[in-house]
């Protein structure tokens, strides 16, 4: 397959993956929302139900996604090394493309939503989310975009982000996502959407599961760049930890791939 | 196939769909319904499994049980224009059978609904998804037959809707919904229904997800005609949004999957 | 096959249908349960893969569980009429079976509920779910056992019990329950478990979907037999409602999938 | 197969397992987690999608995961009884790896809970889950392990995980989970997954359904070890009751399988 065809599928794959991501932190988050309030289990088979879709439209390259499912699989060799690059700049730019979307589909509730004087307050005086001495504040949407630790400890955040990663990559290895760029099929697709669920209500807890790098860093771009009113910081103090530890998972799991299954 | 059996087969198909989804959205509403305010989960999953009862039921006729689908095969390929009428007509009947078909199933509810002064009076008081100046007033059981927006703005309004139909017609495109009126099989009725779950927990919020024209229209105009008492009015000022958006977004995924994935 | 396989089959598949069905409602109900007041989403999830793993289980004889489904297939021409009573008899067994058997799995729960003075004495003093003058008073566990309407109207609770068990039949037939007893394969029981699902979430709330005379009458029988201290009356003038609506209901969509799909 | 491979096999599923299905225990228990009170539908699907990833993950050795499932697979002749000690050896030890992954990736949450005056005060002030005069005291955490049940009586929690257990094997064996070692397949572990999630929603409510001995022993071997401070009593006067109970409950299902279905 050519590189351009690649770069295509896994941009329009990831773009759909972040914008029905995203839209489900926003859907949840938002009071004028008629998903407000819905719960982490909206949130866990909103984002698998995202990955289902995206891996499924994005099938002709493989559906990656997610640059430590594509490093695994180069490091297993289904992967050419030549053709990583092209996966990670397709799934960066198009996980920033859905945190765009995201935002047009919400434009009235953002809106509403940064310029309510309770939930501007409610933002200011909490936390607990953001250790104020040490970090960049996080805005009061920022939670639509990227992921931020309960309890922040770049330690305990990142070993939680790699465990999680290799139970992602791991099952993935397993259902056999193919070599030869047809991903994981149909039923492929539904069973790595459930495994996701699974990790959403399982592991999400402590960091809010980004086990990809692009999924929390694309968005985290878009929303600094965005000229959103009383948007606040960008956490980019923690920006580094969903990158690395879901590169670290994946590597780890093709490792044990190839030690306990190849 | 002949036109008759494509008639039947969308009016059957699109007639279940409606049915379970609306019904949904009686079923969560209503005071005196075992599933009284189970939330946007249970509404999510309601019209998911909605879509699944009625795609396999009319999987003779390829089940597209949706005009912004059948618009989108036509401009593939897959489907002869000289159908599209065809289908667009046993849509559009199938939906508001479905409709009578909810108010019979929850008559009792209804009627018991629309006599109560506490919902009569909260009704009348609150709003905010009406403006009143210039709409329409949405009568309180209107949410139960159409969708309505969080914000009312027509511009917002409509990309809501544009963006979330793109997404379904993409991902039924990637699913191969064959040309050849077989439907999507029982694993594509499967994927299928997720997506729409999905579509509902991450893009429902701001409009409630019509992406499908007759979904909206049809029950509108049963509101409209039913002898319900109190009913209000059915919000004609909105309709045009989530029959137009939907047809928009289906002809931009028809292009999208042509340039991408074709 | 031989009579006395089916029999077998279909005794064991109900009773972990209604094992599995009534436990939810036993789960969900009991304070001193860990799904205490988990919702309709839990009821409507635990009836749909009730229905999963009783299906599975009982594919030898072609998984129908349900005497509107027998009864559908003899009229398409599926089953012979002379195995209708086999079928019959082995699902009202089992669904007899099942109840016992949550009474087992919840023996305590069910001591410590019905001698809990407040549950005795809100079961006394709410009610609207019977109507005191015309019917049995049902006990505070017979919504464990079986269904009762929310607002008591024997043609309307009829008519949702009608309109219900067509979607279920519908969809069954149109999967293709295979007629030579080999049930619906695993695709199929999924599909059918999320039909279940559905039509619980958006028809359950008026009735509580029977849409099955053996899973109301069997459970019915045991609740007036079981030795449970202030368990009440087991209304009986309800009980017609949900056997004949389901088997009108199935000889309708019967009737449909011939003119329409066959 | 060799033993060194289904020994690996079964030790990284099972603790895939485990680190999964106790993740969501401590993803609902723990205050400072994004899934806190997500209730028990979260819990039931946690659960549920543990199963479908650890059986996916270890397809290469059949993913019994379960001695119960062993047992009655070696009854069945599915398994060579040579091999059980094997698999009940992976088994166990992935149970306790699984713990001790749960207890890494909420590192943070344990240690902020259990040093809240709050949580320690209701802890000992509530109960009603243990017995004091005759049964170890449970700590505050003991339930992200292990299993305990609501009302203390030996025979009926045995009775209730008996019963469990027999629907969760009976269900497995008509999978046909092949006796080749190559396990379910995809669809296989898909309908496990929701079959678990059944039995979860509907018979979870009195014992929290070990059904399977290594799920609930390992975790609390590993509760005993782990150097948590004020973690209280591992509660081992239970511990006998779901080791047993599912044991007994698969050599049943084994036994009404050859009588029935075989």
């Amino acid at each position: 397959m050519s590189s351009s065809d690649i770069f295509l599928s896994e941009t329009i794959g990831t773009a759909v993956l972040i914008l029905l991501g995203g839209g489900v932190c926003a859907a949840v988050t938002f009071k004028r929302s008629k998903a407000h309030a819905a719960g982490w289990v909206a949130i866990a088979f909103g984002w698998g139900f995202a990955v289902l879709t995206g891996a499924y439209i994005a099938a002709k390259s493989g559906a990656h996604l997610n640059p430590a499912v594509t490093l695994a699989l180069a490091i297993k060799g289904g992967t050419e090394w030549s053709q990583v690059p092209v996966y990670f700049a397709g799934q960066l730019l198009g996980a920033m493309i859905g945190a765009v979307l995201v935002w047009l589909a919400y434009y009235g509730q953002f809106k509403a939503h940064m310029s309510d004087p309770e939930v501007l307050a409610a933002h200011n005086g909490q936390e607990g989310m953001v250790d104020k001495a040490t970090a960049p504040k996080a805005g009061p949407v920022l939670g639509i975009f990227s992921t931020g630790p309960e309890i922040r400890n770049a330690v305990q955040n990142l070993v939680t982000e790699i465990i999680a990663t290799i139970v992602l990559v791991l099952a993935i290895l397993n259902l056999g996502l193919s070599d030869n760029g047809k991903g994981v099929g149909p039923i492929g697709s539904l069973l790595v959407a459930f495994v996701v669920v699974g990790i959403g209500l399982s592991l999400g807890g402590p960091t809010g599961y980004a086990i990809n790098p692009v999924r929390d860093l694309g968005p985290r771009i878009v929303h600094a760049l965005l000229p959103l009113p009383n948007k606040g910081g960008s956490d980019w103090g923690y920006a580094w930890i969903p990158v690395v530890g879901p590169l670290i998972g994946g590597a780890i799991a093709g490792g044990i791939y190839q030690v306990a299954f190849a």
